[in-house]
């Protein structure tokens, strides 16, 4: 059985392929992104990416230029000189980033060194965290009568709340009581569900529900691991996926359990 | 060269999946959509996913549940009730939606439907229309310092407004006049530039650009098929993706040259 018998199509062109990895899954990279890296010849590879998908290329040359949680362990301005003197020396170069390449990921910064550069470059979309996320909640992030918006963020917003959107915050553990102050302040109630979802769609997956008001006085030192992605979904279509989820901040009586070890 | 190699694994379980089958090109879908689909016994199928798709599962049997434009040429019911009564006969059902399953696709009510028969099932996601949209326009919803929030819906939205939101808007090609109606009176600049993509990662795709000040005043009769779908992405960071691309609305002298033959 062979996956590109449908898709039997040439090598591809030679430049550069911003490719979204998808959300940590191996087989959740688009079946072109995995033809792609499977001809390419250097692939500047991002740390949130799994070590996993490298499989895809295995003859490929790998350059990881991670960024984690906000911090920039090799400087964009770098990643960008590379990306272009690597397109003008070899032939197929890939800049895998994680989830979608053009959310949340500084392509513009790319996308302007590549285009300076006169550098031949597709891009090719990945599944954002966001909407895997709501796959394995198996929760639409919108419903009729409940919210018809999505929003999609990485900082608490200012508006004034009117419409029951539906948000989801990336890159938020680190803002957490912010981000329940500033939707309370714009009207959303108190009890509005929260999940949290830790490195979507690995093995080591974990979801946690809970509601904004809890997650005003929220310590996250003790929950999350300490590098790993948490994506932050809140809106009233998620009553019933953050119910039924582990609780964030466990009930007095869970607390007690656990301490009496029953 | 084999795709399935690097994640070699069983046929899936026996159970309903519902996969999204991305924007439309057959190699947008994630590669494990494809390997389902490849050991799928039943698939039901929008009318939105392109033919071609399903080459992904000639041994299967293919159920066309087509919805287009909003109007349900199958009852959402019959859909849900066909999916469960397969499920308890078959192994591998496959649902096959546009875009990604839980993105204005009424899978809520699959699922429902689903969880109440108590049938094992799965979601797998898609390239929602959207993001390959910005893929095809190599442009980022977001940007520092222009937008940080991108906001994805079907209908005008009443908020006020105060930040440069993004948005883009599913299903909005029958209401262009209303959403720039709406946008202008929350406070968007008359300017805000406007993309417009036809049929997004197909061979027949077209884009089109133009600002919410012409969309305003735009009769869409004989610029878009009948048929096919259109995604409207609007905002700020659209400006240099919107000046490049056939304008909406032609010029005068651009009538005057196609008028005259030059």
């Amino acid at each position: 059985m062979n996956l590109f018998s449908p898709c039997a199509k040439n090598a591809p062109k030679s430049g550069v392929y911003l490719i979204g990895a998808g959300p940590g899954a191996f087989d959740l990279i688009t079946v072109r992104g995995a033809q792609i890296l499977a001809n390419a010849n250097v692939v500047f590879c991002d740390a949130l990416v799994d070590p996993k998908m490298l499989e895809w290329c295995p003859q490929a040359e790998i350059v990881l230029v991670g960024k984690r949680c906000g911090k920039y362990s090799t400087a964009q301005k770098f990643i960008n000189r590379q990306l272009v003197l690597a397109a003008e020396k070899k032939d197929v170069i890939v800049r895998l980033k994680g989830g979608d390449p053009l959310i949340f990921g500084r392509a513009n910064e790319e996308i302007d060194a590549l285009k300076s550069a006169n550098i031949y470059f597709e891009i090719v979309p990945g599944i954002t965290t966001a909407l895997a996320a709501c796959a394995e909640l198996k929760q639409p992030p919108t419903a009729r009568n409940i919210s018809r918006t999505l929003k999609i963020t990485t900082l608490p917003s200012h508006l004034n709340y009117e419409d029951q959107d539906t948000q989801i915050y990336y890159m938020g553990r680190e803002q957490l009581p912010q981000i329940a102050k500033e939707m309370i302040a714009q009207g959303y109630a108190l009890s509005t569900p929260v999940c949290l979802v830790e490195s979507v769609s690995l093995p080591h997956q974990r979801s946690f529900g809970t509601c904004l008001e809890e997650l005003l006085h929220f310590q996250q030192e003790n929950v999350f691991h300490e590098k790993k992605p948490v994506i932050v979904l809140i809106g009233e279509v998620y009553k019933n996926a953050a119910d039924e989820l582990t609780p964030l901040i466990p009930s007095l009586e869970q607390q007690v359990r656990a301490y009496i070890g029953n």
